[in-house]
């Protein structure tokens, strides 16, 4: 088996091996699971974005440097940027995906990469996997205009078609046990503490 | 006051009026708050994005259709798309941002435009917002190495700096009431009801 690397750009070759498995180097998954579970310390992890307004319902964030595995991260040449907007009948000039959209894009993503991962971990072949979010907002609570609806939504919908090679139960498996661990899952279905501190000028 | 508009390009024209502050309308804000105060079933509104994996870590959302105040939008006429992937260390070649910084922005995107309304409508003229956000993780948790940490982050920490044309204590107002109505805020703090339905072929 040939393997070829070079540390520095280690996620961009995707060196094709014998280990890789729907897109993801297993050998590599194995070796980091080792590390983390050998030395603890380095599963602590920081993910960032800064933020800032442009006028409106328009802001951009920035994300670039993360902290992981006892420094901060090198390997991100450039930023990532994310507009955000409004469509019309909220105000904006649809500069982009709303907030909340955003985060049903979030919870997609985890959840796709999650089912990806646990079918490379488990030896299934996946040939896709696709999926349609639905969340409902009675939007009386964020305007205002009523205090008992809540402000976000009541209530989130996601259907995954997952094909591979493998029987049905074991595809509904997999997605199960990536619900069990997907980040944004958990976020999004158990909430998170959230600080917000003010500075003015 | 002079008032153009055509009602295709509305969130488009932008069209600067008296009633405009912050680069939004508070006349069509406050009339569109009477509306819904005046038949709350225009308040029922649904979002929505499909997601297509693209190989390993990378899959991409599609974010166009919505449906709003009875019927769908029929505004948006491209749809927006996001890509999202992991860095080398979490074994994706950084497609996009992860789906833990897309909830980052989510909520930062969302706190902002809430506190640029809240202004709006309170006559606050602001000059600028900025924020930066961060999210610790033990990712042991989402790797499943150890049963302890949880899959998410264990706190997210938000920090706004706002500058505009009043007080401190009416800036730090602004955006108390700004967290008080965030969508994205409410369901990243509370957690949201999520089911999860899985075809496979």
């Amino acid at each position: 088996m040939l393997r070829w690397r070079r540390e520095s750009t280690l996620g961009r070759m995707q060196t094709i091996t014998e280990s890789t498995r729907n897109g993801v180097d297993t050998d590599r998954m194995f070796a980091t699971l080792d590390l983390i579970k050998s030395q603890p310390e380095l599963a602590k992890f920081q993910f960032r974005a800064t933020n800032r307004w442009l006028g409106g319902a328009h802001n951009r964030s920035t994300v670039k440097d993360f902290y992981a595995a006892g420094g901060e991260d090198t390997t991100r040449t450039a930023a990532f940027e994310l507009d955000a907007g409004e469509p019309a009948i909220l105000l904006g000039a649809d500069t982009g995906p709303n907030p909340a959209e955003y985060l049903l894009h979030a919870l997609a993503a985890c959840l796709t990469t999650s089912i990806v991962y646990v079918a490379a971990a488990r030896k299934v072949p996946l040939t896709s996997v696709e999926s349609t979010l639905t969340g409902d907002m009675d939007v009386r609570g964020a305007l205002g205009v009523d205090p008992e609806p809540r402000n976000g939504f009541e209530r989130i919908t996601v259907s995954f078609r997952v094909s591979g090679d493998a029987p049905p139960e074991k595809l509904r498996e997999v997605v199960e046990r990536a619900k069990a661990r997907s980040a944004v899952y958990d976020m999004v279905a158990n909430g998170v503490p959230v600080a917000v501190e003010v500075a003015t000028a």
